[in-house]
């Protein structure tokens, strides 16, 4: 048996997210079939991030173990060939260690998060980014969002159906620049809870429009109250982009 | 009459290109319909560039004359709302003066072509980039571009269908250039012959690939042939960028 780490880029819009679901197509469905189809085993192709419905990503890790011999550039290649025409993508494939987990061993994860700030509707961007009409300040976005950096408790932004155990989170960045009509959140840490990538933009852009202060922000952040923070943001311009593990793995 | 200048955005995965064609739904046609929607008037909407099947732009120019007595914000946002789903845009719109023409005004033309330099599929960049798998030198491509830039006859770039009168066009800039696994050519000239750009990028791919030298290259168009020139380009790549006006229009 073989566990090989694969790095994966798909396109969201289709699936119901990266999780098997029994309503619908999921990114981790596909790969599975597509696995079956070349090895004939049935086995789980586990993520680093579950990625909600809707959500893109541009470097997501996934792990599998195969019983059937073949070598990491086949096993990429026939995924490829097999999991189409789902916009999925295996970048990379490449013979792991055994203990190697594509969740449990992921040591950061980044994302980022794409505002179009325009009036006009989005076309080839169209489910790729969060158009937002109304004028934004990106740089008092990325001040605000100072206040979030760190150690703290996120119930605030945190999903009421998240899962986690802990609210407590430690936020390694989180940094918002303008480039020409392009708003870009990059947010890292050693892991999320359920949509607070998404609820800290969607409370970012508060800030942007000048509804909210920095002062607004860290009092949100306090309350510990989902009810006190902005709404969610779609999932449209939210992309996986990094995965991190020891140097060694 | 007011004659309106609109600088328009759109994906041209789901049409059969800019001009209204029997076969199915060009961009050309869902404007006319929108403007018709709004005015009651059935009214050509005349572009600069008449972007193939699959070719997107990110700021077609068009004209179109208008008798109801609307401002130009209140144009563009009711385009917006009328051309729905299209994905279709109007960036912006203005009074433009009875004399603007958008195609025959036009000074120079802008177009660039995104090439994907990589094994994997596309997932979000599917058909709005053309995906090579094996590797390209684009700074191979680059200096051989350079033998096309000036006033040639570029009958070997040319397709077979071409309507313009001649074949001799004066081109401004072929620039190759590599941002990671991302190859971007971009073509500036006064006007393009048909297929110009797609026949230029898909014989510089043969260059990138080592096959051709610049010297084959400055062969084939002294051929002035179309057989001596490599294969045209999918669409899928190519964007209309820039139209460019006197300053006073």
């Amino acid at each position: 048996m073989t566990r090989f780490k694969l790095t994966l880029e798909y396109d969201g819009g289709p699936f119901v997210g990266w999780q098997r679901q029994e309503n619908g197509a999921s990114i981790q469905q596909a790969l599975e079939e597509a696995v079956f189809r070349i090895t004939g085993e049935t086995v789980p192709v586990q993520g680093a991030g579950r990625t909600d419905a809707g959500v893109h990503a541009l470097a997501q890790v996934a792990h599998v173990d195969v019983e059937k011999a073949i070598e990491a550039e086949k096993l990429r290649d026939a995924i490829n060939f097999h999991v189409k025409p789902a916009p999925i993508a295996v970048l990379a494939a490449e013979v792991a260690a055994p203990d190697f987990h594509a969740r449990f061993s992921a040591t950061g994860r980044a994302y980022l998060y794409r505002i179009v700030n325009r009036r006009a509707p989005l076309t080839v961007d169209r489910s790729r980014a969060w158009r937002i009409g109304t004028p934004l300040d990106a740089g008092a976005m990325h001040d605000a969002a100072q206040v979030l950096v760190g150690k703290h408790d996120f119930t605030t932004f945190r999903a009421t159906l998240c899962q986690a155990k802990s609210p407590v989170k430690t936020l390694e960045r989180l940094s918002v620049h303008r480039i020409g009509e392009e708003i870009q959140v990059i947010a890292e840490s050693r892991s999320f809870l359920h949509h607070q990538v998404r609820n800290m933009v969607g409370t970012l852009r508060l800030v942007g429009e000048g509804k909210w202060s920095k002062a607004d922000l860290a009092a949100a952040l306090e309350a510990k109250d989902r009810s006190e923070g902005g709404p969610t943001a779609p999932p449209d311009g939210l992309y996986l982009t990094r995965v991190s593990y020891a140097a060694n793995e």
